[in-house]
């Protein structure tokens, strides 16, 4: 059985000393955040993942969620209880707008809180997710009646809401969407198709759902110029929210899939449902992307908290499960074996699997910060930059983090041997879990492409230029600080490899843009090389910082910061191979014909 | 629905091409085998694969294995007629010792029909598998008696076959085995304890089910070296083979798992049942040993099997699923979208799974071949020879493959987007069942410390001394022709970091053993690049002749070495990293205190 301990020490520490969160008290809502109030959140969330929501996790995956004849959906045993407790708890308003009845807290917050949640169930976490995802379509696109409408329902957790994109012809290229919207006379939409893997598309929790959806107004021009962003609730509310009529569309039937088996993943079938539509005629899928950044880091989010239950257990594992003895010698003579935590080999996965997760939290919680910066800041010039730094790191935590995620659940599922395998154990859950994440959202290959082809050359390399500067900065300040070489130098010759990759690109892509497309995959992932690798550099400095302070944590953040030491140690090389890859060019790539493969 | 093809035509191609398999008339059972008669074996078992054991390999999965309060054990429904199929068709007997009932065939093509059968179906390839093992065990150490009573009923498959050697204390560490075995009267031991994770402990296929099982002899030393192997047989035979009274043992349960669902694993509880001594006292350990080249071959030949049918079906769907347009300008224009074959990344992927399934299929029939030679030959210098190699490859194919083909089939999933992670199109069964293979047989670790603490120092090196000329004679030999320049370069730089590496261990890792085990997992991979970017070489170049020779496979040849030198150019560069990662050593992992992670 998997245990979990929500990471609240570690976080609060990247938070005030690694990323400086509370230098920003002059931005909406952060005025009242203090150190202290934070840890109090924390724990107290922290604390219903590890009650509520763990002991729910194989559970959910064993039953599974059921369809019934009517359309119906069940979730498994205990979810609607837990549903009610986190709602009633105010943790979907955290983040939201005050004037419709959020909390008005900072960004961040609901950033871990879905950490913490997902790490404990994550097929618990996709409903609140989807939550988040349309309260945020709703602020920036919506009317104001439709804000009044649905916000108050949505912070409160008595709807909840889907993402209707996909369609079995139409999954990453949405131009081929042929969902239909039939003008009504009363200024609504009659909206006609099929929609699929549509998470939480239909369950039990809640009194009404609200159906964020793509489709095509009749007469629009074919292609992404005519899609159109409609909102298409199960139950019609009248003004005052009460739930009405029931909508023309259902649940058609469930998925069976790899995992996440507590989360329903619908057929949906709209039969002339009454829709409205959200923001401009024909620009759904640009409103659509404005909220995508969030929907992506929250995914990156989702993958990290599989890592780190993972990598918690896998440690655990590690320092329980005797087998044979150390080989420079016996560690544990008054045990008939050494524990397997002896072993390098076993050492090199854990510091592969921890190493990540501690960096990848920071560079997470530095993207949760920006969005914050770039959505509340009175001042242009930084809500400007804090954009530019979203939208560059957005697929890259999306993309790389993912990948390195399920690596690192793959490793820890690994230190457990045949017992790994084994269902009973969990390790195997989160393996079919967490592989959803490099899918969702934009599958990983559609993430380097919008990372190389889209936010790299935009105005110009502003954002990556940013990104670069603040590095070099890093990296010429502390040079000379020999207790900071083993994550300075590493980190320097991986900001050389990603600006020889990105000065390729600049040579080799504008002309051929096949070699943009090759190189993507393996830019993303030196870009996340060196992100990870730029914050370790912070943690170790403000770690060391906090040492010599006589800091009481001193103990765990020089542990800390020795997994970290070795983590950069392997991780960082990655950066010279993954440049060899981008500057290989498409030529072999598209030499072989389409038959050959 | 995943679909099938056996790859007869490129194994044909590997074996007489690029292996020269048929210079080998010589041996025993060799002289029978000619190009027509191998051709005709593996288009009958392609045959029976495609349409015996494909259709049942999902259905096998959703259905799984049921155990009766009884204790019995019932496999999926048509697994019975399959098996049934499978063994009257000759199949286990095909290189098994005609003095038994077997056709003395060569053991190569019990690898190639153990790939086919694994692409297939996983599940039902793990039984012939087992009995494939007990066979060797007991041709190795039974006595005469024992292999007239047991051969040729497993060689017909009328008996199957299990390795009871994991207790819930004892995994990697047989030292601490506990199940205990008392002398009966009779010459025979009475078997008590409990053994886990036994594929196929209890079914319904055959009439009697022959455990070969580890136990301690009441009164033998603690550790590995108490340790003997018996067969302990599920209904006792007389001398004739006639199947007797019902042993003392059950299956006490199945576990759930991750994959390989058709494949029952079993709790094994045995109370006082009677078994009989297989080679000589405590010697039982060395006795496993003997036969686990083979078996460990035979896992990486399994997960080769499903890089094989996932890279198959990515390839079909990346030619048939329309979505968006090429970058470097619209490909179809008949159609509203291209396939995703035109898009690099997606190339990339496809490269990356079949480039390496090519390769490892010519690694893994080379070490095949090498065991026929190690067993076979009259010669004993070309039997020591091959037995070097046999010995040094086995980690490489069992650890090295196995973790890159996990990766290629998730990779083959990821072309699928969500469809991928969706249980009706078969992909994500594919990444289930195929990770088992990293962990069982020793995992993937363990392989590791066995290349570098033993098979490395073996005989002064001996055996990598002989891998090391034989690359090098290659790469001077053929340094010249510019037409496999793209294949020596990158295999010459990837010997020159093997060598590297080598020598690192020799000057590091003798008083320090801790740098070994930290930097085996990357000399193994390191190791496997080299091997792979070997057999490239040598396919180029046979390719290349037969192309230059006017060969009617022309086209698939050219398309088969425009795949392979993109794989090289993207896959060997890796060696550097791995390198990299050698030279670190242990000294910042084993710096973390226990409690640290």
């Amino acid at each position: 059985m998997l245990t979990y301990k929500a990471p609240v020490e570690k976080t609060l520490f990247l938070l005030k000393d690694v990323l400086g969160a509370y230098r920003h008290a002059n931005l909406p809502g952060f005025a009242e955040v203090s150190p202290e109030l934070v840890e109090a959140v924390l724990i107290e969330f922290g604390n219903f993942a590890e009650e509520v929501l763990l002991p729910l996790n194989r559970s959910g995956d064993i039953e599974g969620c059921t369809r019934h004849d009517d359309g119906s959906v069940v979730l498994p045993s205990g979810f609607k209880e837990a549903y009610r407790r986190f709602a009633e708890g105010g943790w979907l308003g955290l983040s939201g707008d005050p004037s419709y009845g959020g909390q008005g807290l900072p960004f961040f917050l609901s950033g871990i809180v879905g950490e913490f949640g997902s790490s404990a169930n994550m097929a618990f976490g996709l409903i609140p997710g989807l939550i988040q995802g349309a309260v945020t379509a709703i602020t920036l696109h919506g009317s104001e009646e439709q804000k009044r409408l649905y916000l108050p329902k949505l912070l409160a957790g008595e709807w909840a809401a889907t993402m209707n994109l996909t369609e079995p012809q139409a999954g990453t290229d949405l131009g081929l969407i042929r969902t239909r919207a039939a003008p009504n006379d009363d200024g609504s939409f009659a909206i006609t198709g099929t929609k699929i893997f549509i998470s939480g598309g239909e369950h039990d929790l809640t009194d009404n759902i609200v159906h964020l959806l793509l489709a095509r107004i009749d007469g629009a021009p074919d292609g992404t110029k005519g899609i159109s962003l409609f909102v298409v609730p199960k139950f019609i509310p009248d003004a005052d929210g009460n739930v009405g009529e029931r909508n023309a569309l259902e649940c058609g039937a469930i998925e069976s899939k790899m995992g996440v088996h507590a989360s329903p993943t619908c057929v949906m079938n709209y039969d002339g449902a009454k829709g409205w539509l959200v923001g401009e005629r024909d620009k759904g899928l640009r409103a659509m992307f404005t909220m995508m950044n969030e929907a992506r880091i929250g995914v990156g989010i989702q993958a990290l908290a599989i890592s780190e239950i993972a990598g918690q257990n896998a440690a655990n594992y590690a320092r329980e499960r005797r087998q044979g003895r150390a080989i420079s010698g016996v560690k544990h003579p008054e045990a008939e074996a050494d524990p397997i935590v002896v072993h390098p080999d076993v050492r090199r996965s854990l510091v592969s699997i921890q190493g990540f997760n501690i960096a990848a939290r920071a560079v997470a919680l530095s993207a949760s910060l920006a969005a914050d910066i770039a959505h509340r800041s009175p001042d242009e010039s930084e809500r400007q930059a804090a954009d530019d730094r979203l939208g560059l790191m957005t697929p890259v935590i999306k993309g790389a983090l993912t990948d390195r995620n399920f690596k690192n659940v793959v490793a820890a599922q690994q230190i457990f041997g045949g017992h790994g395998y084994i269902a009973e154990n969990g390790m195997e859950q989160l393996v079919r879990d967490v592989r959803i994440a490099m899918i969702y959202e934009g599958t990983n290959g559609i993430q380097a492409l919008d990372l190389v082809g889209r936010k790299l050359p935009r105005n110009g390399g502003r954002a990556i230029m940013s990104f670069f500067k603040e590095v070099e900065d890093f990296v010429k300040a502390n040079s000379d600080d020999q207790s900071l070489t083993p994550f300075v130098l590493p980190l320097k010759a991986g900001l050389d490899d990603l600006q020889k990759a990105t000065i390729w690109f600049m040579q080799n892509a504008m002309a051929k843009p096949d070699n943009a497309g090759a190189g993507a995959t393996d830019y993303m992932h030196l870009f996340g090389l060196v992100a990870l690798g730029h914050m370790w550099a912070l943690i170790a400095k403000a770690a060391h910082e906090r040492i010599d302070a006589g800091d009481p944590r001193a103990e765990w953040l020089n542990q800390d910061v020795m997994i970290g030491r070795a983590w950069v140690e392997r991780a960082m090389p990655e950066t010279a191979l993954r440049l060899a890859r981008v500057t290989a060019g498409a030529d072999a790539l598209m030499a072989v014909p389409e038959a050959g493969f």
